[in-house]
């Protein structure tokens, strides 16, 4: 589909040789199609984030470069492959003892392309306390000891940031509603864990993010892909993986570590945006930009979506529109024009949305104000 | 891309012989991928209705036959050709005196296409009383009078159906705020007035839904195409010509003009269904097609829908979603499916949804209900 | 799909403003995916042209200005309306005695668009002669004569260029082979008759280019539509009308005239080039850049294709491929690479490819050479 | 694109679950776009087989399961994995002793889905031998011993089918040109190599095709993928992964094998057939339907093409074309009508076509005849 504010292809800097040290081939400049898309927001980068992922080295089919190709054609700033501790079905053919062999093989792969690979593991364990990802750890093998209150000290130990996994997963929770037990009380009170999933690969929990808003926990999401990226979540049907997004004082381990432990995140998952709303209200004014036509009576406004989410809004202004009911689509990486009845030529007036596939909490929308003047 | 439940491709019965009578074409059966699909309602047929538009016979670009075409192409039940009356500016070339011309000529073209043509007129009126579509009539000529009000009468005296167009055109209400005269309250009291576009091409207003409640008016909706309707509602842009769904007891002329006596229409444009409470839920209601998985915990519906439109879901269960936050989108022609916590498994329980993208008042959305049994 | 080289979307100046004068919208910028590319050749401006089209004022569906804005979509520089000057099917609407009308309503339409509008007219006779098209007519009215040699010699009067139009057409040539018939040949021999029809809406003649050939006619090839261009040939089929490239030494009526007496022309229909070696030759050399990559024994060679038809060309190098078998297709706006096997690295090397879509004579193709040096 | 004769949407059986053992998630059909597709032949089955891919039991990027979903998503009817056995570049995290683990792997995640998988094992040496794929093993540990012929002799002792590998390997061959040493020459000569890689991965061989027609081996064509088939042949792109096409009396290990033994093969890569005449032939024959029309003197007849070649054909009837040139594409999965100009209406005539993208020998095309009879 033709666009008026067409996507920006950006061009893989890495080049997707497919094959082995015995071949080489052309390698050549693709369009990124996939990438996904969200701008900065005023004092923050906004980092696309998947921290939850599996290799050969646990329950995943692939060699992890290929996670690190799969990120960089999402167009991810970081990754963390967290390979389970305790849960090794291919120990068999990979009797392999260090569990930092999956971010050490990433790391390589990623090198000179801009990913930020973190060390991570899952310290999956039955319920309570369930699975957690530890992430910017130092040494996963020593996570890999029998007491599990044992695993998360020895993640503080090395200042690791540990989220709880798919609190809402049937498996452990059979009726599907996240829901805490004393052991994750202990561990959110003593600082052990900082952050709860409240989506995972295609899974979601209101409840998680209660309990997130509640407990001040940074909110998450993740695939926990075990096979392909590419196949669970098609192109072709305009699919895209869920990410964490980080709002980070800029591009680096560091930054995304410290935003993280200010729970400065939000969730980007199935065309719906989830978080805090002094995030999430932003971010969704920093993809919107607002261009004013020639002055009129009946006065057109450009809305440039400069964002992968189609926004679904709700007109709050005091005004009605000529060309839209209350509800409209601003769609991903275009320009929706709206016309506005001001009733008279104004120099400057308020436009108020209520946006409905954001969420600052359970049924609660960011609602946004574009003050549009004289230009 | 590809979708589970496929828009139906019906083929059109009607050859595209796209030269006159000096060249035959091989004529082939062809995918219809324009067409506008809703189902029928219970106890009624939706009809899918232009019944706004033009033809070289006043200021449109397209000989009748061309309409006729469009509207088979676009999946169309009925169409009128609404010349105007009194604005004649290719009259030096077509002085032609029969103002039932377009229709005779798009009768001929729609012959043995299953295409309902309505004869009509556009009587072209500076405010008040502007101007007002007349169908059903039996001769056009008889209202081009040089009195408002005697034009009307003729109409009403023909037995046509009259509505009002665009009360919100900045043309002749610079504000677009729709807005009544005397004049028109007249009309309507006296059954010269029975329907208001609340839609016409581009051009949406919430006032004239406000009029059309308030005054008991059919609510109509139009292209009132003047170039070619495939330009300005550009299938590769997911864009559809506005129409008038009416309910009627069967797709017959007769059946259709009684149906618009009684206000049985809705108007579908945008992405948007707007209309009365009685006709609007039921037909979201047959859109969509419960179906109920396995019994578990976290039950899974699919939700298959049967129309053009994307709806938008507002979660009001007492129950969340397992997959979705409350508010998504069930795509057209898709199936979505939504996983329910119920808690426990049951026998039976009530999903309820407000549709966002439906109105049956300004600001004023259906709510639907769905119990979902035992099967 | 994504290519590497895209097709130049230009953006169409003029604004499709859909509606007469009752109607203002908001006329956007639009990319203009059915232009019709190819470019210039040493020399000469390539001109796209469509020299034979109807309207309403004789069987045609559409006002003149719909023609205009069709060729502007399909990138024209030129076209000529050339309504029947003695079939008129709709003369009770339309008793239109100025058979110039289409040309100056279509020359209004196109003011500031940039494109050349051609008086034309179709003297449509019974054979012998058939249908011919005059164009650079000052006065096609006098053309409308009883006698068809009287037709021809106004049209020589008025300086005109005349063709025969689908010499093949069954209705008049029951068997579809274009014969010659004593008429034609003195039409030729006086002058009166210039070019032929080797392409007509979707029909095409081998034994009209022999003719053309033999008798050094002007090749032409044409729409001829009476309908809509986008039904006729589909965007999403992969159509494009036929057009008639003429190669002028500037964009001007004058300098196409002047071409199209020197016999500058060629076809471009269905992904087919038909022309005379002279032309078709050099516009296949323009179409594709040889870009040499760094030199190897294995030479990697890029073939940029700047033009809309998809080459199937068939390797005549003295060197076989690495990475094709010797037929293969360089497609329209993309970069196709081959590598060949050179044996040593050379310096300076030859290329040599057949064009098996593109015609010379019947069954006869041009060949091209790339010198590939050292850069 | 629409086509007349839409691709067969086949349903994969099997259900993608992503996850391993920890998730299990809702299991849908789905649509296979993917799948390359070609009919059977008169007495044969059209077997679609990739008998060359690594995993990261050697140099592949991924766990064998990856390569049966790649396999069942291309609709192939037969794989083998071919890991290297002396080239072991992840043996620090796997050090298996067995050869056979790939094959086991594959096998165990091929249940059920009618995958015939394949033991095989890529014999890596420098040249001569160079590398050879010994298929239908029984122990892959075995071959793997110092003397390369000392392990062409166990494949034979196992009753493998054995096939030089791109012989026209850049890093073997620096010029790409296949030559024969004496050692192939010995192998051949004593049933120790039956067939001859003339495509690999992207790369083709005149010359390799020239050495199996002179020596009468088996043409085989495919991906020796090591990272992820679909990144490597992008659909969006029309592209598809190479494949050997083997002409087999029924679906099974055993008939594959025999047909593989008596050079029942074809190729199969980048819209180019490859073969011996005896069988490519046939298969062109087979995947194009004629139909024919009313009869007319100007016949029309409905090319069907029920594979997923675009044909390119070369009219070679004496019969030349109302609609095409005498070079044209019939699009796979399409029906293409041309028009034939037999002159007078006949029962029945010939239908004679070059096949301009199908290979029988370098520079060799086959030349197939259709009667077509009154029906």
């Amino acid at each position: 589909m033709k666009t008026f504010l067409a996507k920006t292809t950006r061009l893989l800097a890495v080049a997707f040789v497919a094959a082995g040290p015995f071949f080489t081939q052309i390698a050549m400049a693709q369009e990124n199609s996939r990438a996904i898309e969200f701008p900065d927001i005023p004092g923050y980068k906004t980092l696309k984030c998947d921290l939850h992922m599996h290799t050969v080295f646990s329950d995943g089919s692939v060699w992890p470069n290929i996670r690190v190709q799969e990120a960089l054609r999402d167009g991810l700033d970081a990754i963390s492959i967290t390979d389970h501790l305790e849960y090794q079905p291919k120990i068999e053919d990979l009797p392999h003892p260090d569990r930092n062999s999956s971010y050490q093989l990433a790391s390589e792969a990623a090198k000179n392309t801009g990913l930020i690979v973190i060390n991570g593991a899952e310290i999956t364990r039955s319920m309570p306390p369930g699975h957690s990802n530890a992430l910017f750890l130092e040494d996963a093998n020593l996570l890999n000891v029998d007491d599990p209150m044992e695993a998360f000290k020895e993640a503080k130990k090395q200042d690791a940031f540990v989220f709880w996994n798919h609190p809402h997963w049937t498996a452990q929770q059979p009726n599907g509603v996240a829901t805490l037990t004393e052991m994750q009380i202990e561990l959110m009170e003593n600082g052990l864990i900082s952050g709860i999933e409240i989506y995972n690969h295609s899974t979601y929990s209101d409840e998680a993010l209660k309990i997130a808003m509640e407990h001040n926990l940074a909110v998450i999401g993740n695939s926990d892909i075990h096979g392909l990226i590419d196949w669970q979540y098609e192109e072709s049907k305009g699919a895209h993986r869920p990410v964490t997004l980080v709002f980070a004082s800029e591009k680096s381990k560091k930054a995304m570590k410290e935003a993280m432990e200010n729970r400065q995140t939000a969730v980007w998952f199935d065309n719906t945006l989830v978080g805090y709303a002094r995030f999430v209200g932003p971010l969704v004014e920093s993809s919107l930009e607002i261009v004013r036509q020639d002055k009129s009576q009946v006065q057109g406004i450009e809305i440039k979506n400069h964002s992968d989410a189609d926004f679904i809004l709700e007109n709050l202004s005091e005004y009605t529109l000529h060309n839209k009911a209350s509800v409209f689509v601003a769609k991903a990486h275009e320009t929706t024009i709206i016309q506005v009845k001001t009733l008279e030529v104004m120099d400057s007036f308020d436009l108020k949305f209520r946006v409905l596939n954001a969420f600052t909490a359970p049924d609660q929308h960011p609602e946004i104000t574009f003050t549009v003047s004289i230009n």
